[in-house]
């Protein structure tokens, strides 16, 4: 989140509206594909010229033009003016720290969301910037490079499955939208499974390492609720409002993506009712261990403190110490000693000092 | 709640409204009971074939479709077609994952319930997934094998006890609703009960199996109170909306249903009070014991390390040591010796160190 | 709270609207006693039979039905009957662990109330539950046995105090609400006395039986609270809501009443919070009372430690020490030891370790 | 706050409305003093007679009415038939322990306000109550006998600065207010003066004392909190409400008495936090001498403990020791005792365990 | 925040509106400067005299009247005359300890905000209070000396760049607005080196001095969440606000500005958690340390303590101790006491109380 605001510290002497690539290199140019379908079939078209986008987005079919990376600023900014984005869109689209959110401008809907997934090597979230533009019959999506988040549904598009070649560009929104949200479902299994690691580990090993861990954990569970909280605010919107580009058809679906993204905070917070669990638990641990050092410094402390005494009492060098001269004394004094030593383990035990559990 | 998630992300590639059962395995095949009934009389088909169905739920009597099981899909998918249910109704019915919640759809209203139980045994609180659909003059619903939630309804309706036979189907589905309620109450009894077992446990035995009941036993609150903070929003639904299905009539009992879910979260409230009431007092009850070990090192080891001390002087072999020589020296040591643990056990009861309670 | 539910359980099969009482046992018979009154004169009526009451409550004077007891449900039953209450009202009456609320029905509105005491002995805040029915010109009021919390009400209209005598039914109700929402202030006196004895034997002795009676006045804070936030909804209802049986004269007289259940929640609030600094100073005493002891134990065991080694070392049996030899050796180690001492305890001193305070 | 209650409670039995005033006892007789002005001139009028002040209140000039004390409630009554108040509103000014509100009648509007002062010797914050009724063209204050609040406003109206000789009683009103609000400003300085000087005393001693003043200060605060919290509502509902009595031209005054009490409110926030922070440190402060003291008995022990055993070792009496033979075994012994000595503090350095700051 | 307090205090007894400056001193006089600018130039204007501003202000080109300092309250006077501002207006742009707010008056709109900006070698968030008026075709900005946090917008509308010269006044609003946001970026970015900083100390040096660095961190972190929340209102009424003044075009940007004040509250809380992650992380470093010290004080004294008895036991001088005369008696006790030694070792190791990492 911090890294967040530096490289946006960086952009402070500009005007609004510039056009600067924040967020991470990318490698090789963007990659542009218009996929145009309906019930009947599917056209694929790569790396199309301006003219032919221009031409393509008003067909009577439903358009879906791909565009994977957003590092160049000046394929953005010639793609701004064929779809007519409005400079401030343009600016959110190259600027990969946006908050998910949904803006309606006249003639398109502008969508920011966030895909996630969990890298179990870092155990870490990593995100990545999605920018969906619904216009009508048209749906523009860019997506940061590395990692495809929408190939399941070009996949089903491609294979004509499920209903999405008979709806229109509303679904193919809506089913965008979906697929990110399916993605969380895969990050808090990643999340739950290191959360259960981290908890088998802490009965063998209650160390500062355990705690780190923790906090890294919780960490990226407050990642993922950042991403899902305002996207719950997206669905919402989509759910109830009326917008002339989505048909009275496609609620129910919203309304069921609006659910998941009720059932992902839910998890959300369970996730961190767990961690804060776990917390509570390596804590509990740690002063277990302690307590036990303690008990054991005790019981052996106050065993021989006494004994000791005694020895020492016997060690002195008075001339005139009548118990010295008597023959069975130093046995006496041996059984002295034993017998205050199982008195003391009595009192030890009675007060439950003594045991494995306690 | 993390073991919801992993199933569903098992989901995740696949198109919104496939039919994939997401759940507990169900054994046998699926069930369903028709009872169709007025003031007059009851008559109760089992197993009715499709065409049965269709005709049955445009009778003028109430007809109530119990379907017992939902693990298998196609039996699912054959009803939903007689019912006209939507896709997305269907998966909601086989995916026993889902969040307490009411639609709103053109021919019925779909509502999703959660049947608790507590098991004892293993001091947890058991789920199962309840789907009611209200429709003119029928109800369906569906419930996951096992314990069957509705058996008193059923019991009632058989029996013509009560209101239930001289009232519709709206009033059917009130009933089908309060004995879901009905049941959290014998829930909270359970981890009401446990929790008093708990506290009576602790003043004997304050230890790590203790701490993680109470967390388990926070757990299950939690899971009760996660289903009934939605069901409160379907309650007040019902109460407040003026849907043509429903009778002004019924109105008084969905109030009443709707203030029984307030009384739940009252007590579940009070119940997670109680048990961090109980972590405070388990915390007390490690740090006194600890205390107490102190105390008991502190005290024995101030009274021996000074008189060892004296010990050690009068064990020194310098040569020339007056008092060595003296004839009652040994004895006036002892006796000093007496006197300083006097005085120090005078001082620690002054300073209240001694004593049962403190 | 979680004894509500338990007897709450018992009731889990029946059909809603089925007459069963849930609360403490009562004893004897129901009494019914009638008080019909203007500015004129009161008479006053014992046992009536039905049609005497069916006759009354169409007077034109301000007729009020005193029902002590709830426990025959028989009678309440009939009661029911003759003043038309709706069969979940007669269960709200019979089942005494409701929440405070209020429901409009058609021809009366229906109010629940906790009335609250408290028994200084059992420290504990007693509950019992009281209905109020309000209709056109006649009010019915349901009391469980044992102390009256309406003797004051009808003391005023039977001596013709206050303004009582000269106003209607809504004023009477307000008057019975008032007298409720006035006892509030006894129970909080009660709890703010237990709490200043509380805090006054904290300095005397901060042990475990301290930490229990702070955990029970904590729930009896709730349990009042539980009952005034609900309360507030009422009256706040009753303030704004604009009921045909509601004079506009009586509205100030509601708004009152409004106010003095803020006030009662500001000031549980306030004893929450004197509890919660209460814990502090507890927690704090007791810690401090640890840290005198460890001190004790340091300083003793420190200034020893050194002294003892100095003993041990001229105890050794070395044939050749020559400071064993020594003529002042003896006095010069007694020397050495005191000034160790002396070194170690303006140590301690200028460290603050030493003294009453710290 | 709980002494509140408890002087609540005594009116438990009386019929609402009932005139007895609650509060500290007030000395003398109750003062009234008129103030008529307009932008030509001031009148002032001691102690008038009931007919002039029937007459002075009809007077096209705006003519305040100040009454100092409320503890003879026989006036209060009169007042209240001259000015044709409510009887709760009556009730409402000599019952000094309300709540600051704001409360609409048909011919005034009736404000209750808290003036608090800071009493440094105390540390106590002081609360008096000001009632301030609106009319059409008069405004009657009634203020607890002792320091009046209204000094500085009455003393502008003499002198003629400012604008409030030109504008009408209801900018006399909201000048009333502003007052008391301004008030609170010197409160929260008092309070984070006190909050500065225990932070310096927490260096240099950090015993229980301070701990209570630390309790002492929040609890100020929280009474602070209290009076200010409703009068933003007071304010708010002045800033927004359209009300007869109040001209628009008054209104950007009253928008700045809101802010200036969010603005109080803000600093009690700020405060509490601080008061927070110093908890916190009150409580690094007293483990961390703990931790000092512990640390020195560690050293202590730990570096005698093993040269005590080997002076231990060769003070056994065996007859058979050949070390004790040996020429300079003593001082070998010697050697290796300082040896050790020095390994182990090496250690400890390495470890950081001596130096003054950890 | 306290500070502000104080001198607010001063004002007390004055009428409002005075003008009295509260706030840092400033040095030299305040400094007026005009720019008046359309897409075909800019003219620049210093220390113009009255006449010409009233002039300028209803010229058709946008106009912006810079005012550096705001400590001459009779400069702010004169403004407030040719501007028709409000005496209310004049008092908050003089006493710079407003909260950031938003009013409308007739003819214009009035803005307060923070200029925020980190001072690294304090460690402190420096804020400076800049109100902006917005009138019908010209803009009035008020700073308090020092740093301009308007440069950059001056630089833009006198070297062309951006949309600024295309577009009028509300936009120049907007271009403040947003100017000022965009520092904030910079203050976390500052923010978030310091806890950087701090958390890499916190591996070598976890002292009180990190403890004092952590609160004053958390303490700027408040203080720019005191900035912005109030902003995120004043973002949000313009972003909604059909004000007169406000083109519709402009709305997208201040959206924009809208979504930037969001993120920077993000950030705060993002900041805030990572502060008290850092807390648990100071907290648990120094427990952990703690029982380290512990622990090597229990084995050593544990591994000792019994080693001293036998050697005492042995130093008794009984006569008859069959065990001196024996001829191995010594190696034997030596032998035993490695034993014991090296037991001790094992139990310790198995308990795994040795290890760097536990």
């Amino acid at each position: 989140m911090l890294r967040r605001v530096s490289s946006q510290a960086a952009k402070d002497s500009m005007p609004p509206g510039s056009l600067v690539h924040v967020g991470a290199e990318g490698a090789g140019p963007i990659r542009i594909t218009v996929l145009e379908y309906d019930a009947q079939g599917v056209h694929i078209l790569e790396e199309p010229d301006p003219g032919e986008m221009s031409r393509l987005k008003d067909e009577p079919q439903v358009v879906w033009f791909r565009v994977e990376g957003v590092h160049q600023v000046e394929v953005i900014a010639r793609l701004g003016e064929i779809f007519g984005l409005h400079p401030l869109v343009q600016e959110d689209i190259v600027n990969t720290h946006q908050r998910p959110k949904l803006e309606e401008y006249d003639h398109y809907l502008f969508m920011v969301l966030k895909d996630l997934s969990f890298d179990p090597e870092e155990q870490e979230v990593v995100s990545r910037q999605v920018s969906v533009i619904l216009g009508r019959g048209w749906v523009l999506s860019f997506t940061e490079g590395g990692r495809d988040p929408f190939a399941a549904v070009a996949g089903r598009i491609n294979g004509g499955r499920g209903r999405i070649r008979h709806l229109g560009s509303d679904y193919l929104a809506y089913a965008l939208l979906d697929s990110v949200v399916d993605h969380y479902f895969g990050v808090l299994e990643g999340l739950a499974e290191s959360t259960q690691t981290l908890e088998d580990e802490l009965d063998t090993a209650a160390d500062q390492k355990v705690l780190q861990t923790l906090h890294k954990l919780k960490r990226q569970g407050l990642r993922l609720r950042k991403a899902v909280w305002p996207l719950r605010e997206v669905a919402g919107w989509l759910e109830r409002g009326e917008h002339e580009f989505i048909d009275h058809g496609v609620r129910p679906y919203l309304r069921d993506v609006y659910d998941h993204t009720v059932q992902v905070i839910d998890a959300t917070e369970s996730l961190r009712d767990s961690l804060a669990s776990l917390m509570d638990l390596y804590l509990s641990v740690v002063s277990n261990r302690m307590n036990q050092i303690m008990k054991v410094l005790t019981i052996i402390a106050t065993l021989f403190i006494p004994l000791t005494f005694v020895a020492g009492l016997y060690g002195m060098n008075f001339k005139y110490m009548p118990e010295l001269e008597w023959k069975w004394a130093y046995f006496a004094v041996l059984g002295l000693m034993g017998a205050v030593t199982v008195g003391m383990l009595y009192y030890f035990w009675r007060k439950r000092w003594l045991g494995p559990g306690s």
